[in-house]
């Protein structure tokens, strides 16, 4: 990284420390020790059980690199967030480091800790420690590892679903990846809700932890609705049946019509719930979206058979994408 | 990654999923749920602290890119462990997430893992989850956050040490810097001893849990004894003064002569454990650096004063080195 003095800088200490103290020693919890101890240090709440994640994100692969740096912050956080609500588990607190190219501009981790900043405050959670590297090169490398907490033998896993379960999702699906084709040129949305939905998800943490005893499966939604339920059908051993037409549109995905259908069912960058929910659970489920304050949707439904999904349209005719979702290699 | 087809690819999956259950895998213990889910679940011992780290490691600055990818994986794992040892703490798993360019050769990840498939059962813990991610080039980036426990309230901190506490260390020091001088050619060590312990440390985590209650303060040495030190210092308020010539070399760092004390007291890569232990304590320290079979040394004194650190030879002349330790920007 190229960098000016910092107002932090503290004679005898390496440049590193000014840039930790700057930038994220105000996101550290009690249990973070003041970042200045070679670990954090925290007492789990008593009778519940730990739930860890972690998820890296590149420049240019998970975010594009002239993304606002708070975005980025908050993209991070939120999709290891994801991870969390997906168990119905609730945040606690997270490891952070970061692989820093030298060309990286200097006030860019201003900006991604204030993202930082503002999510931990709406999540309720906060910095344990981490590490900051400087690489020799190539993209800026974020990795982030979260913590969250569940009641005993109660985490929402992907092998409980059960033909006849109700095939569900929160939100909209679609939105991540219409928006990135829209920041990359090849789709246009006035609204900029779609970008906004690509750079900042919305992690369904007040909607985790209350499937606790509703859901029979879930996970979270981040490499392409069909291939993600494909996942979740070989861990529980059913099929799928999904209403494509159905799957939840945001206004702004709508207005691409028919045609962004296979896109948004199979992009990825959701991170909305996918879950299991038998059918004289649905009051409960109503009750427990209506507390949390987000929408669900039923897609369809879980079925006896080889862990296949079948995505069929309201005229009865297949819908046969290219692919499923997102390969990571 | 340029990859053949894997023979763990599931016809219909993303080929990284093949990938992660060849290698990776087998290191999962029952907490990470097969991988196969968005997080890893435990019951934390009852009536411990929970202490969490992490480390990244960059090719080219923190290994070799012609490093064995073995004694990669097993440095990823023991920097980590080496924070734990500092804290007093016992391992209990870790979360991964590699980053890797497409130039990767086939078959690194396998050694990889073998690193830590054997570091994981010679320390008693294994693999909690992670992610895996493609990067457009730049260096392989590899982060790992470790979590282990402690009695409550007994973490060892840096900010415990006193005026009239012996400075402590364990092993030996500035093998590491040495090791690195040698596998970049500017040193020679017919005995391979330096090399192998920069590649392969060894985290003292059987000495860090018996320093509870014996140590005043503690943490590991990795930027340099001198700078290290002078956080310790910084956090307990008290000065340093070393005996530069009694820091324990390795017979292999002693046939260096004096010409390397300064780089070995300066060059850091050691994941040592650099301790306060006051005199009424070291019937106890002995005791404890015997049963845990690790050698500990006495190598100065902590006084009251500024934060400084004074390293002094024998013969009463100053050691003064042009830079205190490593630093990561």
């Amino acid at each position: 990284m190229n960098r000016a003095a910092d107002p932090e800088d503290v004679p005898g200490l390496p440049p590193e420390f000014g840039f930790i103290r700057r930038n994220f020693l105000p996101l550290a919890g009690a249990a973070a020790l003041g970042l200045s101890d070679d670990a954090a240090v925290f007492s789990p709440p008593p009778g519940r059980e730990i739930v860890a994640a972690a998820d890296a994100m590149v420049a240019g692969v998970h975010f594009l690199p002239d993304d606002p740096p708070e975005t980025v912050g908050a993209k991070l956080l939120r999709v290891n967030l994801s991870d969390l609500a997906a168990m119905g588990a609730v945040p606690l607190g997270y490891l952070l480091t970061l692989s820093v190219p030298p060309d990286l501009e200097p006030g860019w981790f201003e900006a991604f800790a204030a993202g930082l900043a503002a999510d931990q405050r709406r999540f309720e959670l906060s910095l344990l420690g981490g590490d900051t590297t400087a690489t020799t090169g190539g993209p800026l490398v974020l990795s982030l590892s979260i913590l969250g907490t569940v009641p005993p033998r109660q985490a929402l896993r992907r092998n409980g679903a059960r033909a006849g379960d109700g095939i569900w999702v929160s939100g909209t699906i679609g939105d991540g990846a219409l928006g990135l084709d829209v920041l990359q040129g090849r789709a246009q949305d006035p609204t900029g809700w779609l970008a906004e939905r690509y750079r900042r998800p919305s992690p369904r943490t007040g909607l985790g932890w209350r499937l606790l005893g509703v859901a029979s499966a879930a996970m979270d939604v981040s490499d392409g609705l069909l291939q993600d339920l494909g996942h979740l059908c070989r861990a529980s051993g059913v099929s799928a049946l999904v209403d494509a037409d159905g799957v939840p549109a945001s206004p702004a995905a709508a207005a691409f019509g028919d045609a962004s259908l296979e896109r948004r069912l199979t992009g990825g960058d959701d991170y909305e719930l996918l879950f299991a929910v038998p059918p004289e659970r649905e009051g409960e489920l109503a009750s427990a979206a209506a507390e949390a304050g987000v929408p669900v949707t039923r897609i369809g439904r879980f079925e006896a058979g080889p862990p296949t999904v079948t995505a069929r349209h309201s005229d009865g005719t297949l819908l046969r994408p290219a692919r499923l979702g997102w390969s990571h290699f």
